[in-house]
């Protein structure tokens, strides 16, 4: 999957979502946000769209993709709720919902999604609801969106039962990452995404984990080396996206580390400034990879080597990285059975034979799971 | 579409929507309801089930279900919301929402609606966005949902911006409709369901609007007349729905009246003690006819027939038939274009050459449309 060289600096790169009626663009590289007014624009030329973004990203960006809309023909409205997962919520959902019928974008029209993660799962979600489904542009502003949750129309908020539970499946019809938007991010949010990178090599690519482990300080820089990350990433999603749309199969691989992650981000209560997704996720592979070694099917090495990693770039990996604590295994254990990943009370994993040979373990007992996390939190 | 004779009575009729991956039966007649148990077990043997009904179906029907999905060997829960087209909303959607969630169904278990057109629709769209998409059945027991809103994966709430306006499209599984439930239904309810009966004659069977005009009374007695009203109703919709799932083309004509009727819904603050939903579109529809004929399109002997039909049966035709007024032809028009089916702006209706012959009429002029709503007003 790993390309033999990054691209040049400067040109732009763009990854195929093979998804028939669905198919679209990933356009990727410096300075891609420059045309997205004329690639918007032909999606829906003369129409309406509604521009939902985050107060501190609209601040950014919001005016300028406003105006860059309007001048290639389009009629955008802005629509700005507060950044942080807390708006991944019915109450956010509701108020984007409104604005959208307010703005009376209609069939045809179009919904565009500017900012991270938690903006694109809500303004997607609304998108799908809303006249039982209106097109959306994902347009995003960090390096965890940009990689993952962007592509592959995985929309949605959270539920007091948990992370994810109320949502959509529903495709963009564009998606534009704009790698120098990563110039203004903090340290601790870059990194939080480029746990989500090192994912796709841990899962079915070692070369390009090996390449990671080589080219890390580059990657978090600007340069092409940035751009070939976000790029492989998001090929690698997009294969997994076109052969398995609706995760009935094979998807689920890039839940790697994520059933550990999700019942973390539940026992700190979904507080960003505890940890935040990509965190989550850096701990949940190291621990998916140490619980593969302890049940022998991973090499020590291996786990070893997948803890060194994300640890040299500053990313946690160990439960007690958590400030403030996370309570005890089996209150983990217990927010991982109400995981949506749960198939009639076995828990599903995702487990690995090495780097790069991730599969998927169903029916992991649940007290195996939880002897394990007693281990780790008694720092074994 | 008509079937030459009705089926003998007693005898189920299955009617197949034929949607590729997404295809399912309609089982339709008197005692369907008892081999429910063991049709839905089929789908989900030894699964979840999350009934959702309202306080008035719940108490008829409700605990018999349960008990008969346990005998089938599923797990129910009773999921209860109250009565009425208030239902439609966020708030109830959120509780529904959460009560699946509590009940731990899963992927794999199954939502099943009993009760009317509002429970199927918030139930339905509960099922879709929860977990992102949960299986579910429609057992409807009013004849409106029967022969219309259980069939074809329509599902949503209400906005303070409309009807309808945010939903999802999310077929069910399978439908049961057991005609023996009509015999509790009041002669208001089941009228207001034999106005969608009508539409279906009206839009492209004019043999079968005939055959209504002769058998009305039988249709509204227990017996074969109603259960072929509501067979041949469900086969009309089902080759639409087959032929348009998502209402690119098509399945617009199932919207004969309801443009009118959504703007009627709306002027009388969607309150069913003056205006349900059947009542409405039985007006909608003596306007659209009424309305072609003034633009030259259909002759005023259909018209008169169509309007002459549903008053003989008690069904209001006229904007003064609504107690308490419905506003200006103003108010209404501006109504109409806030309704979802509008595309840039312009007014799309469902309008008729004559019986049995309606079309899609995209691009009418709102000020026609105002000016015959001022006569109408006008008593002329």
């Amino acid at each position: 999957m790993t390309q033999a060289k990054p691209a040049p600096s400067g040109a732009l790169q763009t990854v195929h979502v093979a998804l028939g009626a669905r198919a679209y663009d990933i356009v990727i590289g410096r300075g891609a946000l420059a045309e997205a007014g004329s690639r918007i624009a032909q999606l829906a030329p003369g129409g309406k769209a509604a521009i939902v973004t985050d107060a501190r990203v609209g601040a950014l960006y919001g005016q300028r993709l406003a105006d860059d809309l309007s001048r290639a023909g389009l009629r955008p409205t802005l629509v700005s709720v507060p950044p942080g997962e807390g708006s991944k919520s019915f109450p956010r959902l509701i108020e984007v919902c409104d604005a959208i019928l307010a703005a009376r974008i209609e069939r045809g029209d179009l919904v565009v999604a500017l900012g991270g993660g938690v903006i694109g799962d809500l303004a997607g979600f609304a998108a799908a609801i809303t006249r039982r489904g209106l097109r959306f542009v994902q347009i995003p502003t960090t390096l965890l969106a940009q990689v993952d949750s962007s592509v592959g129309g995985k929309t949605g908020i959270n539920s007091a039962h948990g992370k994810n539970l109320v949502g959509a499946f529903h495709q963009p019809s564009l998606v534009i990452a704009d790698t120098a938007l990563l110039d203004s991010l903090s340290e601790r949010e870059f990194r939080a995404g480029y746990a989500e990178v090192v994912k796709y090599g841990l899962i079915d690519d070692p070369a390009f984990f090996a390449w990671c482990e080589t080219n890390a300080e580059a990657i978090f820089g600007p340069g092409p080396a940035r751009d070939h990350a976000v790029a492989v990433s998001c090929r690698a999603k997009a294969a997994v996206v076109a052969r398995d749309e609706r995760e009935d199969g094979d998807r689920a691989l890039l839940n790697l580390g994520h059933t550990f992650a999700h019942a973390l981000e539940r026992a700190t209560g979904y507080d960003g400034s505890r940890l935040v997704h990509g965190e989550a996720v850096a701990i949940g592979m190291a621990l998916a990879f140490r619980f593969s070694a302890m049940q022998g099917l991973c090499p020590q090495e291996d786990a070893a080597r997948v803890g060194v990693h994300l640890a040299s770039l500053g990313l946690p990996t160990r439960l007690q990285d958590v400030p403030g604590g996370i309570g005890t295994a089996e209150t983990l254990v217990e927010a991982m059975a109400q995981d949506k990943k749960v198939k009639r009370g076995e828990l599903t994993f995702i487990l690995a034979r090495g780097i790069g040979r991730s599969f998927i373990a169903r029916g992991v007992a649940a007290a195996d799971v939880r002897d394990f996390l007693v281990g780790e939190l008694a720092g074994a």
